[in-house]
């Protein structure tokens, strides 16, 4: 019995894993259409999108069943709590990718952003991008290294999201009202995104370790 | 041992619906904050915010301890992880009072808000203020009807939420991109606290009808 549940257990975080995975093309996706212009990855970003989606509602079906069949306690509860909890992130990061696509389709076939701002934007994208690398290795490996490095990234995110809020609000900002409000909200859109990997790195490493730092 | 479960759960649904009542005090109190440019109120609004939050912690924890003494099945075992679900929507409202009182205290003494939106962003804040005592009675009473009501109450939101954008966006304006930037944010966090009203509702009808559609 036992065997069995941690067997189910490991398919779970597996599912994880590949929602994670899944925001990670998401994300680099989106931050392609961004930065090109380009509807067709806005497109696909979506369609991404919509299947992590899905497989957060399997995720968490699957976790549910795992209460109601095995009725695990103590650790092994809170595992699957979090993988839970996890499933709600890690739909909602899909969703926050589904808004920067959503941000080209709207502005199609005009860019988002203005030329000056495209290497903050382009790093932001990165950022994002190897963040949620990072969830998905604390996911499949519960790493306590990469959990806690994932909040050290952070710090740089939250930085290029002021890089780009005081460059729309300096005084050689010529660009616009629509294209600031446009990126003031990608930038909050991002960051969001950055704050659901720590998180997804945090609990990760909460119920593998007890503890929310680093050993 | 099964009405001991029906007196705990009666007891996590209690926590949820004073965190919500929580939330509709700290939105209403950030609304004043941000149309009075009245910095105590913002202060006080995000004391009310930290609690909440701690109030999430509490409601997880007494969620995790039913699941683990009691192992419920089947219904009564979603309703557990609705609750948990729910925890965190409503712990999330609070943090988008916080933001909103934030942007207060950032530009205090100066208003956060040109005087042609006070009207626009008064009528958000009402509809947020109602939405959230609606999904308080939706906890309290599992009330298929308003829960169903919330949904409809979020199509005024998104109006309101469009009129703003249209607004900062039109040939009109005249208030500048620092305003603008923080109208375009402030919006988005009105709409995702109706968002998240909504999401109370439809799971809590979820879990004590079977169905997300009102009977």
């Amino acid at each position: 019995m036992r065997t069995r549940f941690h067997e189910e257990l490991e398919q779970l975080t597996g599912m994880l894993e590949q929602m994670c995975l899944r925001d990670e093309t998401a994300i680099a996706t989106a931050t392609r259409a961004l930065l090109e212009t380009d509807i067709e990855q806005a497109e696909h970003a979506i369609d991404l999108c919509a299947h992590v989606e899905a497989m957060g509602q399997d995720a968490e079906d699957a976790a549910v069943m795992l209460l109601a069949l095995q009725a695990p306690v103590a650790s092994e509860l809170r595992r699957v709590v979090t993988a839970l909890q996890l499933s709600a992130n890690l739909a909602r990061m899909g969703g926050l990718c589904a808004h920067i696509a959503g941000l080209v389709r709207r502005r199609h076939p005009h860019p988002v952003m203005p030329d000056p701002l495209r290497e903050t934007v382009s790093r932001m994208g990165a950022a994002a991008v190897s963040m949620a690398a990072s969830a998905a290795q604390v996911l499949a490996t519960g790493d306590a290294e990469a959990a806690a490095a994932l909040e050290g990234r952070d710090d740089v995110m939250d930085q290029l999201h002021r890089d780009l809020l005081n460059h729309i609000l300096g005084p050689e900002y010529t660009g616009g009202t629509t294209t600031a409000v446009d990126l003031a909200l990608l930038g909050r859109y991002y960051e969001r995104f950055a704050d659901h990997t720590v998180e997804v790195g945090r609990r990760t490493l909460f119920t593998t370790t007890g503890s929310t730092e680093p050993e």
